[in-house]
């Protein structure tokens, strides 16, 4: 098909190009963040200072690109009005890049408690902290391609995900507790290890969160069933063995 | 003035209703927001395991008013197409949301710890932690104030407090992990309590935040200025008395 090259087809085109560049600036976004939370775990496993201080600095970079996504959102509402899905797909990247900017926040906060423990002790417990990361970075991998391939059934499957992410954090904080409990000299690297891995389970909430916003963005409606939480940390008492 | 009853006249009432309306479940969302962080707090010092299930259970409520907050903004952006000052209020109102939501969430974790802290010990240091959810609270309620006012003076006076948030956290940080350190049977409620003074320290941030969508929607740019951080916990090595 041949389009003419009418006023209004290339009002049409322009507008294209913006949405294009929109998803484009959520793909870049994502792939930082993504990039952000692995480094940081390496930096944690390795032991690298050096690689944590440059994961924590780039953190600037994703705030910027949310702003950019902030801006661009802005001129798209205000200029084309858009109504339906394109709305909805406007809202859903505002949504998605305030997610990655959180989960990129959470990973420079890992990166910052890598360079604290790579000063502290010589060994601790990572193991389990070391699988979360490896199992929250797959998860935002995943979601990010079911957002860009716009396949909802895939997103919901990392969605269900979550549930296993959580029953790793409250195995490995009640790990980490015992660790504290033997030995007084493990307190502080394995409180930096606690916050480490609740930010890990926080990663994989805001997952879910990008799971949701491609729900309302396809289906135009909210997802509104009840998250498979298996967290239950917060309620959990772990007593000394002394 | 006496204003003709055209029927474009009526379109702009039922318009202007419509804002006030969001206004007013953004300020209805506050006002649950800063009351369960009050609640959490009191169940935590006052050891009431019954309060503290009552707070986490209203979380659901917190939630429902955000999806409500979306819903309406879905509808004025489709139906109204509004531009220029109008667009930033609403998009304002839905990034607002977003962060009551998440102060919420916060609040009712805390709750969550409370209710396992009051089976636990009998005495724990919670002074700092109690003294960070005063501070936290009063902000919240400064923000809103300010959100309803359009009082960018006063929300930029909020905003600046939240350094001193942070340097609240990092000195109970310190304590709760000498304490842990001293006795391993505070290991356990201790832990909780670094995860509540965490919890209280980044209700902080999401009360910039909303300081900051207000500085979006008076002044139609983000606002740039880095954050007066001056929680420097997560580079904190404490090391054992022993």
């Amino acid at each position: 098909m041949v389009t003419e090259d009418t006023p209004a087809n290339h009002t049409l085109k322009i507008y294209d190009r913006e949405l294009d560049h929109l998803a484009e600036v959520i793909g870049r976004m994502g792939e930082m963040a993504e990039n952000q939370l692995a480094g940081a775990v390496r930096a944690l496993v390795e032991r690298d200072p050096e690689l944590g201080a440059q994961i924590a600095g780039n953190d600037a970079q994703v705030d910027a690109l949310e702003f950019e996504t902030h801006e661009l959102v802005v001129r798209l509402l205000a200029l084309r009005q858009p109504v339906a899905r394109d709305l909805r797909t406007i809202l859903a990247a505002l949504r998605i890049a305030s997610e990655l900017e959180r989960i990129a926040d959470y990973a420079a906060n890992v990166a910052k408690r890598a360079v604290a423990l790579a000063h502290i002790l010589a060994v601790e417990p990572i193991g389990g902290v070391q699988r979360m990361g490896r199992f929250a970075h797959a998860m935002i991998r995943d979601v990010l391609t079911s957002y860009q391939k716009r396949d909802l059934e895939s997103a919901m499957a990392v969605w269900l995900r979550d549930k296993e992410l959580d029953e790793m954090y409250t195995g490995v904080f009640r790990e980490l507790l015992t660790y504290m409990m033997e030995d007084p000299r493990s307190i502080a690297p394995c409180a930096h290890l606690l916050f480490i891995a609740r930010n890990l389970e926080r990663v994989g909430d805001h997952v879910t969160n990008i799971a949701e916003a491609l729900h309302f963005q396809i289906k135009g409606e909210p997802f509104r069933e009840p998250r498979p939480k298996a967290d239950v940390s917060a309620f959990t008492i772990v007593e000394p063995r002394v």
